[in-house]
């Protein structure tokens, strides 16, 4: 391992064992300090992240990545009020999840305790290193912060400001930032066995898939998200259209926005035309032949079915049956959140429970997969993969449980 | 991927979708129908059994492995009994965990739900592989058997026997057994990454680091088990050493049983003479210096501190303070099991709090470590990580979660 790095997670798991048993008091002073000092040193951030965007901007990164990079008053005011907002969230630590009492006498409490240490693997947004600092504070977990190049000066004054701030409080290791190395550092990372407890990598597809077939630190896959639309047979109109619309445009960069939608062919009349004009000019859509007999659009071919565009377009495609929905989604899904629009509950009822994704949702937008709006206050992204947690990781997710025995002297038969 | 192996899991893929939706009536019928089908064969499961007996002895295999190997007709019946216990075990699938009711009008329910697809690698003992399979049954997964070599013709008739069983009551292929190709099977299985969900390595440290070092599909890890016994300086007398010679002897061949045994100074005078007396005939002591000086043993090497003998040896260790056997079990721990006496409530609460195991006791033997002995009824092992789930695995751990989410027309601002 680099010595530097293993330095840095030797530190981290001392860090970790005084993290465990530290009171919910202490974390939130913690945070509440952080939030000061970024407000208090505003003009050093700014200063320091000024050096990024003008790197950016030298190596001609595009102007949606350098504003991605951008930190400015009002967002660093921003970053400051969501750590803020962490401070009146329940602290998971320490819960009771279930309290077992023994024919023998035996008392058995199962306990909810931190993970221990975080590695988290993200790129661009420097906001995403505060946001999970503090995360990881609340939670009593350590995190170990390898962000990317491009925002290697903003992480670093952040990641000093964190220190500094909680440094009378909390053992200040449990903030760390690899900021050394290459990309061979998060190889580095993602293999150290034993001291890191779990790997959550944030970003691209490429990023996901090299971590989960590299990795031997068990990992949590997050954001991977090719979310479907179906509008049955039975749909109201009204909802369909205003949910399409939703889910497809309010954000369109966001996992947690939907890619394909499925529309049954007894409604595809009425919906296609109310969807062409809502969308026509703000969306290419991409739809099958039969699509393209009711509206003009350009053909779609299976490659689209399986791209998260993340973008300002769509794929469509007919179905017969709520059946033929299904069967397309358990293909190309990626388990992220899937809708139906139908006012009919047996069929609602049927592909809530024949989909096998994290949400699903009837008559709503897939938009609400976000820990913020399923009132978890906070979120370290979205869980795709099914052991541990699913869906939106809140503190309760980032937190593992242990098992507190009582006895007086009982021994096995 | 082996042709036969993307056979099999395209074909557990399939039958997952349907377990998915199995009600618990259903999945409790196939079990006793299981249980039947295993009293109704015995004679067949002993013929195929004796294969496996004869190439085991003709290839020199020790006696006590043969033994492990061995079916008759009490054990087979004992393996049909277990498989009827399982029927009157809560079905944890459909379960609400939580109920989410937002501002907005949405409702969010936390739903548990199987995980899909168990690969399971094991060694030796075939009553394993109907364990295993009802496991997965009751719990709504399919189950990818790859069994050792020496059991492969137990392993076959007893997985033949349970798909006869179930298939009219659930879909087949929900029991798959990976009965060809020799170790590269493991391999293949433990890279199946989009196919099975989760593997379980259940067997040597051997077995368990070369999946956790290769996989990429999640794993769940069970069964190491290095674990301690604390002597406090306040211990009852009779209470430490009934429990050590249970937690060592009652059966010193599980990952439950305790290796080191930490004594403080203060009691060391009086503990030791009855630990010997207790032990010395049927364990082998290896002690520091300092126990060297109170009774008669071999001293003890740090390898031994590193060793989980799972036999009738027992490393022994003075310490000064409560503080140096927490940092002992924080060096060596395989974060299994480990448990204090004492009398003195504040030292016990000291230790519970400060040691990062799955489970941890006051004053009671660590043999308890144990699905059965929890009330979970049945496990598929012991889990010594911290994501998913810890210590016994039952069937509760053995399921994820779902976000069911109910609208009536909701769009995110």
């Amino acid at each position: 391992m680099n010595e530097q790095l293993f330095k840095q997670l030797t530190q981290a798991k001392q860090a970790s064992r005084h993290m465990m048993t530290m009171n919910t008091q202490s974390k939130n002073q913690a945070l509440i300090k952080i939030a000061q000092a970024l407000k208090d040193h505003v003009l050093e951030i700014i200063n320091e992240n000024q050096k990024d965007i003008e790197h950016a901007k030298a190596s001609g990164m595009s102007d949606a990545m350098v504003d991605r990079l951008l930190l400015n008053e009002d967002r660093i005011v921003a970053m400051a009020d969501d750590v803020l907002k962490l401070v009146s969230l329940d602290d998971p630590v320490g819960d009771i999840i279930r309290e077992i009492k023994r024919p023998n006498g035996l008392l058995i409490k199962q306990v909810r305790v931190p993970i221990g240490i975080f590695g988290i693997i993200y790129e661009s947004r420097p906001n995403v290193t505060v946001d999970i600092a503090c995360l990881c504070i609340k939670s009593g977990n350590v995190c170990v912060l390898k962000g990317g190049k491009e925002a290697m000066h903003s992480n670093r004054i952040l990641t000093k400001l964190m220190r500094e701030a909680i440094k009378e409080t909390l053992p200040v290791d449990c903030v760390q930032l690899i900021d050394y190395g290459g990309r061979e550092m998060v190889d580095e990372l993602i293999h150290a066995y034993g001291y890191v407890d779990v790997v959550v990598p944030r970003g691209g597809a490429g990023l996901i898939q090299h971590v989960v077939q590299n990795a031997t630190v068990p990992v949590i896959e997050t954001g991977a998200g090719n979310c479907h639309l179906y509008i049955d047979k039975e749909a109201d109109l009204k909802k369909a259209i205003d949910i399409t619309v939703n889910a497809k445009i309010q954000r369109p960069s966001v996992c947690n926005a939907i890619e394909t939608i499925l529309v049954h062919q007894d409604i595809a009349g009425t919906y296609l035309p109310l969807l062409y004009e809502a969308f026509h000019e703000r969306v290419d859509i991409r739809g099958d032949s039969k699509v393209q007999k009711i509206i003009p659009c350009q053909l779609a071919t299976l490659t689209d079915y399986a791209t998260e565009y993340d973008d300002y377009i769509v794929a469509v495609k007919i179905v017969d049956s709520l059946q033929e929905a299904i069967e397309h989604i358990y293909q190309y899904s990626t388990k992220h959140s899937e809708a139906i629009i139908t006012e009919n509950q047996d069929t609602a009822h049927m592909f809530l429970n024949s989909i096998d994704s994290a949400c699903v949702y009837h008559n709503a937008s897939t938009r609400f997969s976000d820990g913020g709006q399923f009132g978890f206050g906070a979120e370290l992204g979205i869980s795709t993969q099914k052991l541990h947690a699913r869906g939106p990781l809140g503190l309760f997710e980032m937190t593992s449980y242990q098992y507190k025995i009582y006895g007086q002297g009982q021994v096995r038969e």
